[in-house]
């Protein structure tokens, strides 16, 4: 594809360019941040009108029985499990991802104790969502165990730094930043043979990439819903715990849903047998609910085709990017390697902030992290080769007439 | 009032009468379980409306910005502070009840490791709800240095259980059960005598029965928005530090929301300098913005007028279940005096659960909750003296007819 009308044709023959239809996209926006915050789709306003109106408004309380709102958060992790190679009864949504890290953190460390009780390491990476750093430290600060953190980056491989003084491997499928794509299998073959656990966080994962969770042979994913998944702004997260723990997973959030008998009001907490133990307390419906309609049009779109379009996007992406926009100081930040690709893809540039203020003002809408990435998400349900084309001209507009060189555009927002 | 035309009278005389427009309540439902799940705000729908076809799809991930999201938390927890007593800038809505609990009393064990360091013991009730002393287990099996919960009782009555080994007294400030609320000044004055810290949840408070945590004294408190507040089901919870605890509130829920400054993606934790600090991850903006419909109303009426009207409601309700009901084996759970009632009503019945199932067939919606106890909730925005009248006759009725008896009223939903 040389031109735009290479694109227009490959959209033409593309098989998933009719779930663009499925979704509500603003005028005038090529949108390349679903990696951040996924689009509306277009049976979302219609749902919560009903969670509304006639599960809350009508049904009022009933509505945990008559409207199903107890059995919502296994019910979709069924649904969403089957993208992840996940069982039903496998995978609830619940939560935030912060928070099931929390969770599946402390029962896996909790495993270990038994199985390996001198193991004080758990290893993640120092380029790993800063969330999922946070509450490592959060919870051994409050363990005061020993519990240290090790943090691969490229002075330690994680190769070198995963031994037999670790305890739990914390890893991002996907890296926020890069688009780096770990393989799951061989890391958590890796893991297991140092009698390590591993803890996935499929964030950047989940409706993106294929996963195969039981074929991997993870033992605990979180994730969330509100990126690929097109669940909306905050929508509740994943977690999901291989079969072989469920019986030995203990979390510390154990509020009344994660309770065997809730409604005995009994004052000894009993986990639930299955799923439910990884919940906590009352989850947010209408979010919820709406959960549903980004899964569904994901599970019949599927991986596999998903993931075949995302890496041709990519492909073209980082070509275009390189032969239009050659003279400026981009580097790719992203593998190109398919095997070790996610789906967005990042580069620097040293003026990185101002240049993406300047494209999301032509309506060309990425994102920015820090240091110095520029952040294009690849969604191929609703993004086509010819709005690939038009980001990349807009791109090349940007950074030839330093249109990002204006006060206005260096001005940090309160969220970036 | 002792026919229906006075109370139809009292209805016409009642200052609130009006506020029953603002809710969209279902024909032919008497509904008094507002103390479970609150009802549905007229403006809620154009509301979920506007955040979901504005705010998520036009505005995407600028509405981060553009739309308020990440003040959102604060911005309602400024209102909601006014009416619990707190200042802005005090209290912020956000994750659940349960959460809210384990991140205050984390902090406050912690604060106390400095003050008074051999202290083990967390102070609550046999009879508090469920989830809190849920909360309470997992952090003490987490933490593993020798806490214990002391739960007080009829044999061991509250401030007998109170003494100098106490580091954190943790109680529902109205009994979900019984309806019997404390005298938060005094409970804390007493706590703080003996050297222990106060944590406070308001979820059958907030909104219901005047509530200042400031004039009270209190060190911490956490509650619910879809009860009282009508903020939908499930909506975020809230949680409130006082101001001389702020600075040394160290929560383990340590997510990328609590962070001084999130968008630096730095590796390291440092927990913001104001409330934000209680937060942890994503917030499910749908539910959370329908917080703010149910707020408005609540601030706009006042605790005050919602406070003498719902001990009306409660003093006739208890006279005419007496007056009407009284052959039958009901007993009055829930105390007379004032002063130590909240804004729901509870009576005792041998065959509660079938009792509660043929009232709701009837169309009067209250709860049943283990053991024995019929709930009734009184909720002076939308529910006037005439509806109580004719509860009481649908009440009288179900049990001089033991309309309950029969076998599709005694068998159990999934959820009670």
């Amino acid at each position: 594809m040389n031109n735009r009308e290479d694109c227009v044709a490959a959209d033409r023959q593309d098989p998933l360019a009719h779930f663009k239809d499925r979704f509500d996209l603003p005028a005038g926006v090529l949108y390349m941040d679903g990696n951040s915050l996924g689009v509306l789709p277009r049976t979302a306003a219609g749902r919560a009108a009903q969670v509304i109106s006639q599960e809350w408004g009508n049904g009022l309380i009933r509505s945990w029985n008559s409207a199903g709102w107890f059995d919502l958060p296994a019910r979709l992790g069924d649904k969403l499990g089957g993208l992840l190679g996940a069982k039903a009864g496998e995978l609830v949504v619940t939560d935030t991802t912060s928070l099931n890290i929390f969770k599946a953190l402390a029962a896996a460390l909790k495993i270990q104790q038994d199985r390996h009780p001198t193991r004080r390491i758990i290893l993640s990476e120092r380029d790993n969502f800063p969330t999922d750093l946070y509450m490592v430290q959060g919870l051994i600060d409050l363990l005061q165990q020993g519990y240290e953190m090790r943090l691969a980056d490229d002075d330690l491989p994680l190769e070198q730094a995963l031994d037999e003084t670790v305890a739990v491997v914390l890893l991002s499928h996907v890296n926020y930043r890069s688009g780096a794509m770990h393989d799951m299998a061989a890391v958590t073959n890796q893991a297991h043979a140092c009698g390590a656990l591993t803890l996935w966080d499929l964030a950047h994962s989940a409706g993106a990439v294929p996963v195969d969770l039981s074929a991997a042979g993870a033992d605990f994913a979180v994730g969330c819903t509100y990126k690929y998944l097109n669940g909306g702004p905050g929508s509740p997260a994943f977690i999901w715990v291989a079969p072989q723990h469920v019986k030995d997973f203990q979390q510390p959030l154990s509020g009344w849903w994660g309770h065997q008998r809730p409604f005995d009001m009994a004052t000894r907490y009993e986990p639930a047998q299955g799923i439910r133990r990884y919940m906590c307390g009352s989850q947010p419906m209408v979010s919820l609910a709406l959960v549903e309609c980004g899964l569904d049009i994901a599970l019949e779109a599927g991986t596999s085709a998903v993931r075949q379009k995302s890496l041709a996007l990519g492909d073209l992406f980082i070509r275009l990017v390189e032969q239009r926009c050659g003279g400026h100081p981009l580097e790719l930040a992203t593998p190109c390697e398919h095997s070790r690709r996610g789906s967005h893809v990042s580069f620097l540039h040293p003026e990185g902030y101002a240049v993406m203020q300047a494209l999301i003002a032509r309506g060309v809408i990425g994102d920015y992290r820090e240091p110095q990435i520029l952040r294009f998400g690849l969604t191929p349900l609703y993004f086509g080769y010819a709005d690939l084309w038009d980001a990349v001209e807009i791109l090349k507009e940007v950074l030839d007439s330093k249109a990002w060189d204006k006060p206005e555009f260096k001005q940090r927002n309160a969220v970036t």
